[in-house]
């Protein structure tokens, strides 16, 4: 017996990296449940992760369950759940949709975890039909936009690939091929990789304490990661509008202090800049709590829209 | 009388900073009437010169006339009809559609010229429901995207600034306060004041002919131009994921030989990158034709959108 999807629970997995989250909310959002566990890498190992913490998640919930979204990264299809080019869980290709569905007997929708993300972001903000940008800093760096309530998909779902704009031809070589791209300023796996050669024991959570203090090597290199966060800001305001910019990833919770000096970097800019100036560019940004789940509340809406939809939809 | 706006004409008016140019079209787009006057400068001037051109359009047509859609510079509010910040037009703040509403007696919609313009686009190639951004190389450099048939407005009207975004740190200082700006690449006022400053005579009609004769002034300029056009490409790619860009404005039509060479670069480039190859980024341009008033034309869509909305709006 199917449910109505306005009664019925919701599931949202976000399959990172290295863990994966689940959520189970119920009609009004509130959340039932949630489990948490290290990712399996290579499409079995993906497969079999998601169908563990979909498996504990539901618990006896089963029966109550509309829908199940999914975020991942990579190239992501939602009209048929195939994944591709998911580098950092050695994924090159993956019918991930159909897999899950066959394994779980429950229709399974799959997003760009990012893009879900962006949704959740809205979803936190309770800004549900607004305009907002959603700015991913982990390993990598992405976006997502939702407009006048819609995420912006973009031609083949490539929207939001943002950390392959160059903003500096005089910038390291990206891994991309190109050299200065964003990722390269405000990338965690390239951070990571500074962090290390210095060898002065520097790390992320440590950073922006240890740049106030005065270290060298951290003022240089914070002060390269607070001018990639703030020009990301400041692109995808002037490219989309967006009234509002959600920051969220890996390095943003890991660095303490580091969105102050963020702002601080864009109340700068704009000292110098009238135009800049009129976007109040560090006043439009919201960091999304640590503890907040993002991308796994998002996956859940993403799964219950994908089903609101298809009730919605005529029959035959 | 009200006339429906499926079966009457439309009126469309491109207000630039050298000239106003004013298009009658039919139900079915055909271009009934066409007059092309100097544009007076300041607010009273603007009003004057719209006047003349939809009074020298309309001529007998009058009566059939459902909708006038005026294209603009500046910070435009399309619900209001007020125009700020229209600096070539001598324009700070001016209340256009009220006064050009009480002056012809008909309901006037007006819109940032390069948003009217990507809808434009958007009719020229036949996609009025698709994905595109429109990029305008005039004195400056913005753009405008359609996404799914409807423009991207952003809060306050502020989504396609995107020549203000700095792409270079060592650049040379914009107008706008901010370094290296891709207005200070590839906008036409930066570009001509360059090639004066050489002091060879080099001008935008002659300047591709040049930098492939070898002449140093000119390869520099070329260069630094086709790297800034092929980078606003990359940027509404990768932000917005617009399947077809689409090139107009003075600069695309008044150097022949351009847009081809921005290809080389954007090929070129994407030797480098697997990535940029995979996004195909040559072979997603469109120039619009020189002849086709595609400010114009997308103004009286514009106006004839907000007629047919304001039509089906429920009434009271």
């Amino acid at each position: 017996m199917t449910k109505s999807p306005a009664s019925g629970l919701s599931l949202g997995i976000d399959i990172g990296g290295s863990k994966t989250h689940g959520i189970l909310l119920d009609a009004d959002g509130a959340r039932l449940a949630e489990s948490v566990r290290p990712t399996l890498t290579g499409a079995d190992g993906v497969v079999a992760t998601a169908i563990a913490v979909v498996t504990e998640c539901l618990g006896q919930a089963r029966d109550g369950v509309v829908s199940i979204g999914i975020g991942i990264p990579g190239q992501v299809d939602p009209a048929t759940g195939v994944v591709r080019t998911a580098v950092n869980l050695g994924i090159s290709e993956l019918d991930l949709g159909e897999r899950l569905t066959a394994a779980l007997g429950l229709p399974v929708t799959i997003d760009n975890d990012v893009k879900a993300a962006a949704l959740g972001a809205a979803n936190h903000l309770g800004v549900a039909d607004g305009d907002l940008a959603y700015l991913n800093f982990g390993t990598g760096v992405a976006a997502a936009a939702v407009v006048r309530g819609r995420l912006v998909r973009g031609h083949g779902n490539l929207a939001g690939e943002i950390g392959h704009i160059p903003v500096d031809p005089a910038g390291d070589r990206c891994h991309c091929g190109q050299r200065g791209c964003l990722e390269v300023l405000a990338g965690g796996g390239r951070i990571a990789a500074r962090l290390a050669a210095l060898g002065t024991g520097l790390t992320l959570p440590t950073l922006v304490q240890a740049a106030e203090a005065g270290d060298p090597g951290a003022v240089a290199e914070a002060d390269r990661l607070c001018r990639g966060i703030a020009l990301a800001v400041q692109l995808v305001v002037l490219t989309q509008g967006s009234e509002r910019v959600v920051l969220g990833g890996g390095v943003i919770h890991t660095a303490p202090g580091l969105v102050p000096r963020v702002q601080d970097v864009l109340i700068a800019r704009a000292a110098e800049s009238e135009f800049l100036a009129s976007l109040h560019l560090a006043d439009r940004i919201t960091v999304i709590p640590a503890d907040y789940p993002v991308a796994a509340i998002g996956a859940a809406l993403v799964g219950l829209r994908r089903t609101r939809a298809r009730h919605l939809a005529p029959i035959g």
